[in-house]
């Protein structure tokens, strides 16, 4: 047991149920939404079949986006309740790596919520946060949810548009709008994973840090080398490893049929 | 779009949407822990990937499951918040097919959490609800959590328990105690699935009903049959089948690859 949770290192399940309990605690300080505590549920369930580890593929793509974010004249982050409460050090260090801006963008515009994830943005080292209140006044047309709210000195004008843990309809809008779209998204069969244009399958919480590190080292390369790199990359085929090692990790586990048993019994 | 929610049914993920907005509503009554909802999430994903349909083994399992409690001495229905949110009628005609209790029993016991859940229950129509307040007073050794207390004239004296959406720690407790355990569990792997001695690996929304028709049904039947359809159930057989029938279904969603194009582009 520690301080932080309730729960023995012992438990098996031990660090998944200590990131539950983190982001459990944030729908107190409003920055999630009850709807985000579903969506970290299925993203548990993939990160389990994936074997919760980070992946070739999902390193490959992780290059081709920071490759991507460097490159980008206009980059902005998408932060939403989700990612804000389960790094938003490593946004802030992201945005500050490549130059990206940090914007608020919700689903669920609860009163009170945009404040809350700008504050732990702030908190992170953020100077500058979009599309808290008045600030998202422009309309994507093509999405249907408070999402199509943002901020016309942000995503709006956006070239790249890193989205992570992202609905469909949104990410629809974003690639209908003509952005490049880079998710992290668990499910690799997820209409976001398929619409986006870099989809890193991997857990958020191991997926940011390698994400920053590569924006640091790569931040030095003429943006020849860098387009280089995006334009070597290809998504399809990364979406397709990813199943694949999903779908080969499933049936190894399946084929040890019943293989746990009760403790001493 | 209709009055019980704000999701087009046209929209790809509406069924899901809608169970969705029931159990996040439940946590304003505290029915649902946050934890809960969580839950929900990652029986989510695995239904994804099983298909969103009872499969032939999970039929299996319920005809079984509808033998063992009709044969029990004393069998219990253990209710916790996600199966009172989601199936609160069918545990009420399930426990009048079969003459099972209803207890309450949560992993965490809020103030007003077993009273509400309770409150559910009597309004499907039941007449007694066990393990409320200090009716919880007896004990489990072998579990650690709020959900070891029990009801002595419920699961601490039943032969057999139903357990649907239970957490490893508490199934392997009841197993300890040589209690036969009954479950509903989308994972095939999970240490619940695994332990228990008749596994429905099936959506708690699909199964309960199916359960409820296939108790009325057997319950004219002699003793002797229905010990022969437990007899012959292998709850090994069927989480494999389970587990094949999901391994093959992603290795098929797999094989199209990006499958999926963005709407009129």
């Amino acid at each position: 047991m520690n301080e932080d949770t309730h729960v023995s290192s012992e438990h098996p399940r031990s660090e998944s149920i200590r990131i539950r309990e983190r982001v459990t605690r944030h729908v107190e300080t409003k920055v999630l939404a009850l709807a985000g505590l579903i969506a970290h549920g299925r993203g548990e369930a993939f990160d389990y079949i994936l074997g919760e580890e980070t992946t070739p593929p999902a390193k490959k793509a992780i290059t081709a986006a920071a490759a991507t974010l460097l490159i980008a004249e206009r980059p902005v982050l998408s932060v939403n309740g989700n990612v804000a409460a389960l790094c938003a050090d490593e946004l802030v260090e992201l945005s500050e790596a490549t130059g990206a801006a940090l914007e608020v963008n919700l689903f669920h515009r609860l009163p009170g919520r945009e404040e809350a994830i700008e504050g732990v943005l702030m908190e992170a080292g953020a100077k500058e946060v979009l599309g808290v209140g008045g600030a998202a006044s422009a309309k994507i047309d093509e999405v249907f949810s408070d999402r199509r709210r943002v901020d016309p000195r942000g995503i709006y004008a956006a070239d790249v548009v890193f989205v992570p843990l992202e609905d469909g309809d949104r990410t629809e809008g974003l690639i209908r709008m003509g952005k490049r779209v880079i998710t992290v998204d668990l499910n690799p069969l997820s209409r976001t994973a398929q619409y986006a244009n870099i989809t890193i399958v991997d857990n958020v919480v191991r997926a940011m840090p390698l994400l920053v590190s590569e924006a640091e080292r790569l931040k030095g390369e003429a943006p020849e080398a860098l387009r280089e790199i995006v334009d070597s990359y290809s998504n399809v085929e990364a979406l397709s490893d990813s199943m694949r090692i999903m779908v080969e990790r499933l049936g190894e586990l399946s084929k040890k049929g019943v293989y746990l048993e009760p403790h001493d019994l």
